[in-house]
Formats: C-alpha cells, structure tokens, sequence
C-alpha cells in the first residue's frame, strides 16, 4: 500500500533513495500567505546535514533545498509545496561488497523478503537520508505553528551514560556536537564516543523533544491521541526502538497519589502543580510542555564483524567500512524535533476542522 | 475530525459513552467466507471483562456482544460488520458530584477546553469501557490472521514489582487474575494489591504482547512501519504512557556488536541469533517473535484526595469513590493483544494489495 | 479493501442488509454543541420512507432512527454519533425463489463473483434500504451547515417525459408524491406510472439538486474538487448512471462566449449574470447557487420476465413479484440532497482546516 | 486540507503550477518488480503534448519525464516513484494583463476568494497543464493493470457535432487530430473547428472512455463503487462538467425491460446480451467493457471579449490573447483514458487486499 506519506490534514509524502539522484518530499494542506523562502527550510535543514564533527557520518552533503511549487512572491499559496534536494556525494561503489548481503540489524532482508528486489546502495529507501525530507517539512509545520510554539530537542542519553537533570541548560544545547543539555556530560560523551569508533563499535541514545506553548485542546481522543500520532511519529524515525510521554515507563513504579497532576487556579488561569502526563490527558493537550523521549539503537554498520548469511543462502561474516554515524542518535535530534512539529501542526488544523 | 476509526485495509470505528444506552464498532475490510459467530468475539471480550476478581472494578457489565450485519449463514461476507454491546451496570448517579469537576489524570479538563461539553457520567467517551469495543474488534483480526499467528500478551511488572523472566511460563498466565507469567510473582502482587486498594491508592503496571507467526514481510516502509504502528496502536490505549519493541529502551546502552541479531542459515531458512530487534527490521516483519512493551500509568481514581480545580475556577478537593480498578493495567492485556491483532491484520491486508 | 466511509474531516460509515436485523450508520468529526435530537433526523427520514404513495415500494418500514451516542443533553459532544434504524418489515422469503438467481440489473452477479457468498435477502447490502443511512447523516450535515444553506432536490424527469423549467415551482415539490416541480407535469406522470406499473415495468428519472447559500470559496483543487466529490457522492447512489453540474452535458454543444458566466459588481460584491457553471469553478464554489442533475435508471425488479442464468451455471428467466418501487427515482430525491449536504458539510470543516 | 491526491492503495500526488520550473507526482504502492522505464511513461505524455497540431495551444513544451526515485535496474523497488517533468516554454509576460483580473469560466475568482492569493502565471495549480501528471502515474497504472486490460479513448462529439456511432473505428483514432473515431465526422470537425478559432471562439466536447478485459469483481460496494470512483476522478478534470456509465442520462428513458441487460451462458461463462449498465452493477466490474463518457466545456480563454470583474471591485471587459486551444476537449482523451488507468490500478489492488 501506500505508506510514504504522513499526516491527514497537514499531510507530506517523501520520496527517494540514498544513492538516487535526489530525495525530496510534496507538502500538502498547507494554509496560505505564510512567508515561506527556501532559507527557512535550509536553517533547520543544516541542523541535521552530515559532516559536522567527527562523531557524525563524514559523508559531505550539502543538502540543498529547492522549492518547485506551491509558494509565490515569497508567500505560500495552499498548493502542495514540492521540496527537491539533490544527493552529490554518493559513494555507491562503497556498496557494491554488500550488493548480496543482509546485514544484521539493517533492513536488507526484510526489502528482500517483501518486495524480492532491493536497491542496496546506501540502504537504498531505507537509508536515515529519507529523514531529510522530514526536517524539511518540520520547517514548514514549524511556519503553520507559529512563534508562540517552541519545539527543541536535546541528547540525554549516550550509551549507558546519561545526562545529570539538574545540570539541564537549554543553552548548552548548541553548544557542543551532541545536542547535549549537560555541559559536563558533553564532555564526557567525546571521549567515550572516540573510544567507540576507535574499537570499530557504536552507541545508543535517548533523545527528548519538548513543546511549548501548546494550545489546549489540541489532539483528538481514541484513535487521533495526540501522544498516539506522536508515538507512531517518532517509532517511524530509523533505528527507533521506544517512546514514552511524560514520565513514561516510570509511571508504571508510581503510586496513583504520586501520579497525579494536580491543579491550582492561578492568575484566573488552571495550573499544574507537576507534569507526569508529558502535557497530554485523554489524547488531548493540556498546555503544559509536551515532553517525550526515544530510544535509538546503537548504529547497525559496524566494523566488528558480524555473522550473517546473503541472498544465496550462505553464511557470511559483514563488516562494514563504509562512512557511518558511531552514533545515529545524534542526528536524530533535529529529525525527533521535526517530527514533533508535523503532528503538531496537523492537528492544529484537525482540531481547527472540527472545532473551529 | 474524524478520529474514532482505526487502520486503512482493515478498519474499525468504535462510538459510545460509558454510560449510553450502548457501545460497539463498524468492522470494515473484512475478508468473506471466514468463519464468525458470536462466540468467536465473546470468548476475547469476557477476558476484558470487569468483575472477575477482587482486583478489577466491581461493575458488573456481561458485555454480551451482538453481531448486527456483516456475516450470513455463519460467514463473513465482506460487507461491514457491526456490533454492539449494551451498558447495564451504568450508574450515572454515583457521577453527578463529579459533574463540575476536573479529576487530576482524567481528561476531564481537556475534554471541557477542546469541546466547551462534557459527558461526565463515568469518564463519558474517555472511559477505557471503549477498549471493549477493540477486543471485539480484534477477535474478527484474529480470524484474519488464522490460527498460524498466535497472539499472547502478560503483565510483567505492577508497580515497581517486576517479573523474574527466568521464571516465565505461558502456561501461568491463565492461572491468576494478572495474567502472569510468573507464578512467583503473581503470588507476591496479591498481597502488594490488596494494601494498595486499602490504602485508597492505585498502582501502574508493564504489559508484553507477543505474536509469533508472523510472516516476514508484513509492514510497510517509512511512515507505515509496522512498530510506527504499533507504537500509535498501544498508546492509544487509555493510560498508556510508553511503548518500547524489542529490547526497547535498553537498546541504548547495548553496543552496536551485542545489538546486532547476528543470523545463521538453518535447515534452508534464515534463523536469527538473538531478537533485539522484537522482529522487526526497517518497518518489516522479519519472521521472528514480534515483542513489545507498554507501560501503564497508576489508575488515576483515587480514594485519596487530590487537589484540583472545577470548572467555575475554584480550587477544590477530588475523592473518587466510585468502582474502580486498583491496577488498570490488569486489564489493558487483553487489549494490548487485541491491538497487536487488529494492525497485524491490517497489515497482512495491505502487504497483498501490493506485493499480492 | 474499507469502502463504507464517506467523508474525511466529516466522515460517516454505514453498515446492514436488507433483511438483516437493523442498519446504522456512525457519524465522525462532528463539531461539538449542536443542537440534535432524534426528531431532527427523523423529518428527514421521513421524505424517503417507503410505502407513503402508490408510487413507491409497498414495504411498511416506520424507519424510527435511535441516537445510541455523541449527543449529552440535547447537543452533540464532538464525539460519534450512532444511529440505528431497525429492520421491521422484511419478509425474507419472499427472497427464497432468488437465492440462487442472477437477477439482471442487480449486483447478485458481482457480488457472488467477488465475494463468493451473497446475502441475498432483499439485495442484502447492496438493497437502496442502505440509503436511510445516508439521509440520516445528511440530517447530521444540514446541522453542520446551518440555516443559511438550503439544500432543495427535484424531480425533474420521469421516463422520458421531462418538465417544463417555465413552470418551475418549488412550492409545488411537497404537493405532489413525485417531488416535481411542475404541477402540470406531476398530473401527468400519475397516469404514465400507474401504466408502466400495471405494465409490470418501470421507469427511470433525472433528479436535480440545489444548494444555495454556499459560501464562496468551499472546496479544493485538483482531486478534492467540490464538483468531483458531488459527482461520486451522487454515483454511489444506487441505480445512479450520471451526473452533471450546471450546464452539464450541454456544456459541449455550447461556445466559449455563450458559456462563460458573465461578471458585473452590484452592491460592492460580484454579481454572476448566469450560472453554466453550476456554481462551481476550478473546482471551488463561486457563492451561487450549486446546482447539478442525476440520472436513475428504471428499477431492475419487474414483473416481466428477463432472459438470466443461475450460480450453477443455468440459464433461467426471471421476473421478480416482491414489493418494489416502479420509479426507485421518486426516492433518490431525498438521497440525492442528503448527499449534497454530507459533501458540502465535509468541505466545510476541511475548509476551515486549511484557511481558518 | 490536502487535497492532492488520489487513490487508496495505488495512490499518487501531483505538484506545481503551470509556470514555476517544474510540475511532478509521487506514484505511491506501486507493486515491486514491474519493469519500468521513462520511455513507457513518455509514450504516453507525447499524446497529450500541446502543440501537436492546430487544433491544440501552440506552447511548446517536450513533457521530457524524469524517474527520481522507485526504480532500480529497469524495475519498480515498492518504493515511492517521483516523476518530473520541467516547464520550458512558460510565457509569464503574457500573463501580466490578467494579474489582477477574474478572468470568466476560470479559477481566478475562486482561488482569490479561498487563499487570498493568486498565482497567476498561466492559470497557476489550476492550468490544464497539471494534467499531464496524470497521464505520467496513468502511464504506471497500466503496467500494474497489465496487457490483458486495453484502455482506449476517443472523442465522439466536438460542439453540437456528434459522431455516427455506426461509423466506429478504433483505427481511426490515430489517425486524426482529434482521437475521433468517425473518419468522416473528423473531417468535418476541420473546417467546423478552424471557423471556430477563426471567430475567437471555443468549442466543448464529449469524450468516452473504455476498458476492456476488466477483471468481474473490481470494485467496493457502496462508497468505493467503481463508478463512483470512475465519475470523482473524470470530474476532477479540468474544465469537465458531466460523467456517465453505460447508458447513462439515456437510461432514464429506458423501461426496465429495456434496461435490462440479459444473460445467458455460452461457452462454460455468463454472457451479457447487452451492456447498458456499462460494465458495472452494484459498483462492482461485470468482466463486460466499462464504457464512460464525460462531457467538457467550450475552453474559457477566448479572444471574444466579455464582461468580468477585477479584483479591485472594477468592471472590466476581457479577452485572452495567450496560446489556447480552441477545444480543450481533445487533450481531454488521454488524460480520460489515464484516470481511467489509474481508478482501475487502485481497485486491483484494493480487491487484492480484501479479497486476497
């Protein structure tokens, strides 16, 4: 079926391989006279480029954005935005070695055993490159949402190290390679990730993604929860292997009383007294901070070799030299960010739809 | 918008207030000439079933499940199926204090700010009685599905008390009221319960759901992953504030060399070595046991007094005496299975309509 | 695949059979704080029960509509809305002597041939009785849409024997049992059905629908035109055969000068001299008056006997002796402007979506 | 909301305006395997090309596709397909004039009203010129469909200038500038035609459409019928302002005896004796030919003047010099022929889904 578009009335459909000629996605149920330039996109686009520091992939592109449609004289025009960055560096002869192989923790033979052919350069169609095309249409959701919504994201989490709370500086984030919150984990975080490419390994994390400035009554109930679309959002992110809201799996250890958000009227206006819900009752936002977190496994392409068999039936040992992110989790930030914005922004015009 | 239906080839729609005259769903998509009757979805529903012990709400609900159209001569004939199940032990009157009130947890604040109206009696629309209607409608995705998938779910943890996984033994899980597959534990929970009912609180839980059998290549790329689904599927379940596939958040302290499924050639198919993955690759089924997590937040019906805020801005005091469960997480079992079943099923749809 | 849904942002599904036990429908994405009650659906069903003249079928259906959910003292919640019509009056053996006959102009054959299984009780699915569901949504819709749009359909043709739009009356509508506009024509078509009645035959009709009021600007290019969806919602009616907007099929034997739809300001706002288009351009509503015309062919079930082959393989004739309207258009009156009213109601809400 | 789309399973989203740098889709749930090159997709563009004759707008553009993305070694992936085509001969200056006009029978005025803004350039997202991304993913619903499904088009009225059906040949239809099948009409349809431009004038159309060797069983009951899928997607084309199946409008005028299409078993099958409902009963494919005609309006750009409005609220008088073809029906036959393709793609794989 027809699975490579995402949202229902702010709506993006992505397209592209890693080694094609380009990637880009169609944005669609964008309102009107927003002020939309392809600097805009290229801002949140740069955030997540490759080749920034040694702990990402030193694959260069410079991820160049075009906008084919859909906006004149500098204004959206409710037509669908089409977006076209084309790739430059690809290496594809890297891959020609794995043209056979299923590597672990890779997509290759599940592609195989679906669709019984598979562009396997670069991972094809199921490279992270696709989440370019997500930031992209973050940039836009970000546009519909306004400046009084703030989505940031932050690294909490490297390996098994993970970052001191109280040391929590937003500030700190764009200071250092790792979006890290924790000035003093950030550092830590270099020599441990030097020490994970340098043994040919790789890492984990977890990422948090907070919104704020939420409009209460956003999200829908049952099967439209806004904590439902977002966990679906961030799962759909590559090598992503949970999500929670609010306290998450922690709420599970809580006693009821312990739980409980409780509330005070305060300047005429509902307060919260603690925010264990992530911002979210019943599908629906309550206007505190939206909070959620996501694992993401330690990067697949390693260059510890690995036991594993090819498309012949033979069992084979993988090893990949390739140019690979010792830790994938880091780019992700941006992408988690930008995930956040395109669930919010859809349901800003659903509820819009229904509510008025 | 339209928010009540659930997936796209198979597609349910469920309507109802607790405290209606009824509740139920529209099936659609279902494949003719299955076997179907009655008993099929009653067998599923009376393990949702409240009452059936000391540790579930003492409503008393038979949830006899009518099959309205949709099948004929004992057979589906793909038309949609409609059911219904009617409320008998509603009582709305034990409601009326809470009327004005918005109960911390509850989504009767987010409810009043999106809709400006409220059904109160019993959690109205947000009531988990709607899960009812989900177990229906996963009996009919089991029968999709055919015997060759099995569809099991258990209680790993209440409250802070974990299961021993060495201990695990499916066969336990039909022998006490928590669906434990810990004998051990399941002994220890009913004392932990009993003093967390007495003490007016309520405890969280961590439900597993398994599926083996299922085919490899079931799930779509990109943003119709068959755990992008999964995630949304569970989460919106009500209470739910975390869903983690495989080994989950864990991932992120493993090494890229322990996360890696390593596979061996076996008797002519591929086996895997390990299952961090929770069998799924890229979105994609890869034919191991599908294993996911979700966790629970604490029952937010308490005895013990809460602060809070009612609609006319006074601050006030909630007290919930109403019939409640201590562990809502009991319950959410059988419809964490019953979810697994129902996007199982609609992917199993989907893969044929495009890979036939 | 699920094709009982109509709608997106205002989304309804229906589900029965003729003969099943009732039939329903669920109504999605309805705003909240509407004033509803089961009497304001009713009156519309009303106009399109069967057995009020000797002109449509003589089944004796009360079609006495129930609210099971989505309406708290008086007004809709936002949540769906459940309607259930019982089934009263079907005497299924009356179907016995068709159980295994392909009767020609019904869907017995497709249906058998896609499905393998047929209800073949009264049509089952496939029966016009399917179309209650429709105008009890469209009375959903008309809420939607307020007072200052008026929906009003027509008759317009019965047999070959068309009015004459000189004499074009609306007041005359509800004065005659065929809905016809032109009192002189109404006479005359009593006396043509009571033949091809008595001849065991049937006719067929032209219905028209209007919809004035229409808020300039409702609709969207390309593949959610106002005119595209009108045109499949009329489609979907049973024994539907075409459909055109405005001057419609005469639009092609017209020139460019004679069709273009002058404008001239009057009053400060722009002022259309004629109305070719049907109040629709690029497929956005221009704020006249939406007007468009459906055929229905002749009822299919007639006394006469008809050359037909059997499931096994015989050839067989068929003439069909139930209770059956000799003009099934008379009744596809009240469906054609429920229609209209679920299409603009949609548009409505997805309107407000995307521009606020 | 987003309204570029179409299709469920095969699903397929167009972008871009008739004067930016390019226009494209994305061809979404495409089956894996099929061989797929650019020249299969340019066969069918060069039909629609403008400029072929002078019959047809004089703007010069070569409609060179691009595959970006889906196809891997000469065969689709199951991967999204992007398709680009560039805009090369764009006169924008010739639009100047009309910057601020609302030009008759166009989208201006609507478009002004519901967005706010107008990209006037060559009539923008609402130029005909979109349509050629329809016959590119058409172009790709025929390899889905495969060889044994035959979709031919043909225009069978130009003005009030209908063709002798007795004189149907389908070998004709390349023979001619006009798809005609009635050698002797196409002749006449020169000199009626080049009067036409001569007068700065227009003239509308009617176009059929049919598909041969349609499996029995395409299609959903009720809101998925095939031809009320068939009727949205040929009204969703420009300029389009009736859609009928079979009979059509004539069925009206029919008895039911006449109506009736007959049956009888010859050679093992069920054969129609005649085919007024048009392949279609119950919105379900009978393996008959479906057989549509949709009607189409005189072009609106005209060299005649006529009274219009600007969107200063003045009065004024238009008259279009651009390059415009006299009748825009005739580029309406493969782009007819391509919705057809594409309606029929969907529903193969939406059977497939249901019914395996």
């Amino acid at each position: 079926m027809a699975g490579n578009s995402f949202g229902t009335s702010f709506r993006f459909t992505t397209w592209g391989e890693s080694h094609g000629p380009a990637i880009g996605c169609v944005v669609d149920g964008v309102p009107p006279r927003l002020a939309l330039a392809e600097g805009d996109i290229q801002h949140w686009l740069d955030r997540r480029k490759p080749g920034q520091s040694r702990f990402t992939t030193q694959r260069r592109e410079p991820d160049q954005v075009k906008i084919l449609s859909g906006v004149f004289g500098g204004e959206t025009t409710g037509s669908p935005i089409s977006l076209l960055i084309e790739n430059e560096d690809a290496r594809s002869k890297d891959y020609a070695a794995i043209k056979d192989q299923f590597r672990p923790g890779h997509a290759d033979y599940t592609y195989w055993k679906k669709y019984g052919i598979r562009d396997y350069r670069g991972g094809g169609r199921a490279s992270a490159r696709e989440t370019a095309s997500r930031v992209a249409a973050g940039a836009i959701a970000r546009k519909i949402l306004g400046d009084a919504v703030a989505i940031r994201g932050a690294l909490v989490q490297i390996g098994p190290h993970a970052i001191e709370r109280a040391r929590w500086d937003w500030a700190a984030v764009e200071d250092n390679p790792f979006w890290c919150p924790d000035r003093v984990m950030a550092q830590s975080w270099e020599g441990y990730l030097d020490e994970v490419r340098k043994a040919g390994s790789s890492a984990g994390a977890v990422i948090e993604v907070v919104a704020s400035g939420v409009p209460v009554g956003l999200g829908e109930p049952i099967y439209g929860k806004l904590d439902a679309d977002l966990a679906g959002a961030m799962m759909s992110i590559n090598a992503v292997k949970g999500v929670e809201i609010g306290a998450g799996f922690a709420a599970a250890s809580l006693s009821g009383e312990d739980n409980a958000d409780e509330m005070r009227m305060q300047d005429g206006t509902v307060h919260f007294l603690s925010n264990h819900a992530g911002g979210i009752l019943g599908g629906i936002a309550t206007g505190q901070d939206i909070v959620l977190r996501f694992a993401v496994k330690p990067t697949s392409s390693i260059l510890t070799p690995r036991r594993a068999v090819d498309i012949n039936g033979n069992d084979i040992e993988v090893s990949t030299k390739g140019r690979h992110d010792p830790c994938v989790g880091i780019r992700a930030v941006p992408v988690g960010e930008a995930m956040m914005a395109v669930v919010l922004a859809d349901h800003l015009l659903r509820h819009r739809a229904q509510c008025g």
